[in-house]
């Protein structure tokens, strides 16, 4: 029912094949977030048709709205958000520290006030297990904690201590054959309590790992070295999942040492404030320079905006505000991010992802590569 | 280049073909909004999914942005915004009295300042044709006054009288052979006024009429006996246009007295305040008792939301404001309007338009019909 099969390398950098019970997945990927049950302003048919394979449901929120139960007795996510394919949801760990107005944490759990209304809520392990059961995700992630950049040396020792008992009591809280569960390591970029954390994660044999506690502020030369080590610790044989990181130069950097799986709300949300992904990076469509501009965003793009509309149009609608605009971007953003990970899986099957990250790097930062990314690329094996 | 040919007739309920330069529409129809050149939330693709046959756009909205010039440039409002069919663009009158700080109008026309910034603004017949030929729509509107209601009978006359020099001189200001203007009759729910500015409006000869200042505030008792009036003293072999109408019941009414077509914002704007039209009414989807319900809006429709989400899943996201949300019910509502037109067309062809409002206003009304649509009906030769 849930099955990982590496089916090629280059370097560091692998393609594989993920079975769920709602359908089989290549890696590396980057899943869409669907923090509601739905991605924003984009339909499910919409989904499919840019590539999308796995959409990500945020735990927290759907905990407040519209409920685990009433997801339950309308079908799971699967059914509730019409979306068939494969779902992931997180644990909600992450968005009480971020979202919500955390009151308490101790070893039994966190107890929070919702954002929307105050409500004392409380999320432990068992309890964010059974909310994923009910949501009815393929694949549920551990509850842990993800602590805030920067963090004392004995605060994440001790954060790292108690997600280890948590993912103990998650794993004996699960009830359902039919979804994974991944276990998330933490550490932050502390080399030390990153091995600590992994190396004691890894022994839990579950099914697939997520790198949790990066992207969260932590400059990019503290951030590599950290998922580098990370993937040089975690199997071989089981997928690696960085959470929360959708640049696309993360992606390719992250690729490139070996990562499978990514999630993150920037193409949707940076499509909602009128930007579009681009191989140079992003253009902004507010600028008045797109006005009279009757090229599409990308003329390699396949996707619908791109094989529709002009910069001029687009431009023209996100200044004003219409929501034909935002979605017509944060779909093509999300292609572009597909579109991505196509490439990267296809140069990868040809042994050639150093070529095709170096080509990645030249348009998106042309002579000045940064530091961290040519690092990264290195140590996976794709620069000389 | 544009034709009108009757093909059938049910009372005075009729259906007609009207030929333009972008394709040929079947008649009676209702024209989705385009404000600002996107009708909000679709794309052009589900426009013709759900069977639009022609758009309108406003010219007010689009004079402001981005501008008549560069939509020109940009292949007018066909390839401006990508959709290929039929446009209408409206005079900008309408919207200079409802939405701009009228500063003052005069026989030469209209002086305004913009919504959006205070720019002030002129807007006559001539710079009102102006505009619509740079904005490129098959059909255009003349520039009228569509006085407020209620109006002293001394300022309809004197605004009737002034709406038909404008007229005339919109006629001589176009120049494009490839494009319809229609002309608008005005006077209210006065009937003597109505057909003072109605007889003097069919005198001109254009290649249809609308029929302008209705739906503006005043009674449904007031506003028919204008609407039957206006279509009797209309020719009959021209199209004639109820303007700002999209109400279900008001649709059904209007055809079974023999108009032609339609625009609204209400399909689009109650779908965003989270509204479904359904035929007993419209379904307020904010409402928590469908937060359980697994039934579509309407079993019996064929769109895309109804064929795929349930009430639960869209009373959740239109109660979280989730842009997909308020994009679905936008969607099903236009699609409502467009079957309940094509409903009409069969019913007509069929010589039975009276038992299809008889059958909608069962379902619409119950056992207690309005005494204004009952009055339509028979007026139109549908109820006994």
């Amino acid at each position: 029912m849930f099955e990982f099969s590496l089916t090629a390398r280059s370097g560091r950098a692998r393609t594989g094949l993920l079975l769920t019970p709602h359908g089989e997945v290549q890696t590396p990927l980057f899943m869409p977030v669907g923090t509601l049950g739905s991605v924003k302003g984009i339909s499910p048919q919409e989904l499919q048709e840019i590539g999308s394979q796995i959409i990500l449901g945020n735990t927290y929120h759907l905990l407040l709205r519209p409920g685990p139960e009433r997801v339950q007795r309308l079908g799971g996510l699967h059914g509730f958000a019409a979306y068939p394919g494969p779902w992931l949801t997180d644990s909600g760990g992450f968005q009480v520290m971020s979202l919500g107005h955390l009151r308490r944490i101790s070893e039994e759990g966190v107890v929070f006030q919702s954002h929307l209304n105050g409500d004392l809520i409380e999320l432990s392990p068992e309890k964010s297990v059974w909310v994923q059961e009910a949501l009815g995700a393929d694949i549920l992630m551990a509850f842990d904690e993800c602590p805030p950049y920067p963090a004392s040396r004995e605060y994440m020792r001790d954060s790292i201590e108690r997600t280890l008992r948590w993912l103990e009591r998650c794993l004996r809280a699960k009830t359902r054959p039919d979804q994974a569960l991944f276990a998330i390591a933490q550490g932050g970029v502390d080399l030390e309590l990153r091995r600590l954390s992994t190396e004691a994660t890894a022994r839990f044999d579950t099914p697939g790992y997520a790198i949790g506690g990066l992207a969260v502020g932590e400059p990019k030369e503290g951030m590599y070295p950290a998922v580098e080590l990370s993937t040089r610790l975690l199997p071989e044989r089981k997928p690696r999942y960085l959470m929360g990181v959708g640049h696309p130069e993360d992606l390719v950097a992250s690729v490139g040492l070996g990562v499978d799986m990514f999630d993150c709300v920037y193409p949707t949300r940076t499509g909602r404030f009128g930007y579009a992904l681009v191989p140079e990076g992003r253009m902004n469509l507010k600028l008045s320079k797109h006005l009279d501009d009757p090229n599409p965003i990308d003329p390699g793009c396949d996707c619908y905006t791109c094989q529709h509309f002009s910069r001029a149009y687009l431009s023209h609608l996100v200044r004003a505000e219409e929501m034909l605009g935002l979605r017509m971007l944060s779909l093509h953003n999300l292609r572009y991010l597909h579109r991505l990970m196509e490439s990267a899986r296809a140069a990868i099957q040809a042994q050639a992802y150093g070529e095709f990250a170096q080509d990645f790097a030249g348009k998106r930062f042309g002579p000045e590569v940064p530091e961290w990314f040519r690092k990264a690329l290195q140590a996976g094996g794709h620069w000389a």
